[in-house]
């Protein structure tokens, strides 16, 4: 999706003046946005931002939040009502908002000054998912507000990371059989990565084992593990760790030599082996996240077939009053 | 510990102008800084905050910092790496550094302009612990810089705080033995939390459980637990629950009222019954982490005892290279 016209819009209103953005959803939704602020964070020096579960959100609420905020936010039914809540609530302030949904009839798309309905499955393009387009909208405003010395490399890489995406997913196929063939009995698993990549370990976490395989997942940060977690190391404890491309890789070799001494059960998803490196080395840690996300999402699949646990089973999520 | 002359030189100096905060530590340090981080993002309109941990700061560190940056660092060693490395960034980037630690000696004193040596023990009154230390900085910042309405409030309870949490010891300690005998053969916790209390549901997991029981753990944003990880939830599964006062409690009752119906193991911490409600609701919920890290410390010595595992017995900190 051209995400441009919306970024001149946003800007026009203001007369050129963004000062936050706010990434608001929940769950996965919450996750797809990490990166978003993540780029924000670390790559402006005008415009910040804030990474917020939704009902958190809308209970305790940035004094901050004013006209020259944008909010994005996205919520794949486009009605959690946390989610239409912040949204809701954000427009009453004054404020910009955005919303991203799979639902062309979403409560979200009526509190959205901006939206994107997007498409999802299997055969959709990495980069029209809601995590890309985030992402895509993310840097073009920064880049527009006061400049982004990468845009034409981030350009460049938005423009092939279906075809590594693609490539990725046929790579680690073989190796998603035997992870989930040897992890099959688990029932415990830690996540780790560092950099723009963090919401991957969360969400692998939090949607892919807990909720979709109701196993026991923790997410640690690399640049943490040595700090507290890595007492747990063992020869039992299974670790998967997303290994990113970037700046903050040598967070993940330091993790990877320590298991390599002191666990067995090291499971490593090295986006460069998986062919990340055709991006520029400026940006491609901001891609590390859309490989990641569609690469576990294999590893996942692999699992559920194993464990004859199908992905779409929920005991609680849409079934009980909560 | 007298904040106010540190907090006037940090603003004399950039003639008034501070743009923003960043806390950077490692693992417990980083948990004490969470409070003081949400505080700022919460209550501020004029000065804007960032969490880091350490290694991630130096690895990626945001093009934002500058003369007026202040980034606070805490290590209790004094001597952590990845912090002391953060501050030299920090000062070569001409930001103001503030450096806590427990050791007269450490390097990280070199590298900061203005410094706390706190002291640490079970005798030490907890608003000279690192943590009420750096909210109090904060909140007074805030204050001298933009005004905080209620800076009364604020500063009565941290005269009365040390009063509510040795209450709170007293109060909790029959309770922590239950706990302890109850769950010692559990081998996973998950910890929850919202609003400023959920630096401790990752730190009490980190820190209390991986690092110094090798038991496995995970915290969980109250508010992200409908998005996910209730799945998990079972008869079987123990989950704690550390409910705070202030605007985020609504999150944690909606997870408690969840788990009353789902869950046999429960085990909740609220702020509330312990008396913190003795401090005016204005400001109560910033107060809500010095609470529980006491009354947690309380947990896990309890749990230590009867699972003969000491909370000092090391396997990789400080005995293998890592």
């Amino acid at each position: 999706m051209n995400v441009v016209p919306v970024v001149d819009q946003i800007i026009e209103r203001n007369g050129g003046k963004v000062s936050e953005v706010y990434y608001v959803a929940c769950g996965g939704s919450l996750v797809d946005m990490y990166v978003s602020d993540f780029f924000v964070r670390t790559e402006s020096t005008g415009v910040t931002s804030g990474w917020y579960t939704a009902n958190e959100f809308v209970h305790a609420t940035p004094k901050r939040l004013s006209p020259t905020s944008v909010v994005v936010l996205c919520s794949h039914s486009g009605n959690t009502p946390e989610t239409v809540a912040a949204a809701a609530l954000a427009r009453e302030a004054g404020a910009q908002t955005v919303g991203l949904t799979y639902n062309k009839e979403a409560k979200l798309l009526d509190e959205s000054d901006y939206s994107f309905v997007y498409e999802w499955g299997d055969e959709t393009r990495v980069h029209n998912n809601p995590m890309a387009i985030m992402l895509d909208l993310t840097v073009n405003l920064i880049d527009k507000l006061e400049g982004y010395p990468h845009i034409e490399a981030f350009r460049k890489g938005m423009a092939i990371i279906d075809t590594v995406v693609a490539n990725a997913e046929k790579q680690v196929e073989p190796r998603t059989k035997e992870f989930a063939s040897k992890y099959q009995d688990e029932t415990m698993f830690y996540v780790l990565a560092s950099g723009a990549s963090y919401g991957h370990a969360y969400g692998f976490s939090i949607c892919s084992l807990m909720e979709m395989q109701w196993l026991d997942a923790a997410p640690i940060h690399s640049g943490e593990f040595f700090h507290g977690p890595f007492e747990v190391t063992d020869e039992d404890t299974p670790f998967i760790v997303a290994k990113g491309l970037g700046r903050t890789r040598a967070l993940d070799d330091r993790v990877l030599e320590f298991l390599g001494k002191y666990a067995k059960k090291v499971e490593v998803v090295d986006a460069k082996e998986l062919g990340l490196d055709l991006i520029d080395d400026a940006v491609n840690e901001y891609f590390n996240p859309i490989l990641f996300y569609s690469v576990l999402s294999k590893y996942r699949y692999a699992l559920s077939v194993v464990r004859d646990h199908d992905l779409d089973v929920r005991r609680y999520m849409g079934k009980v009053a909560y």
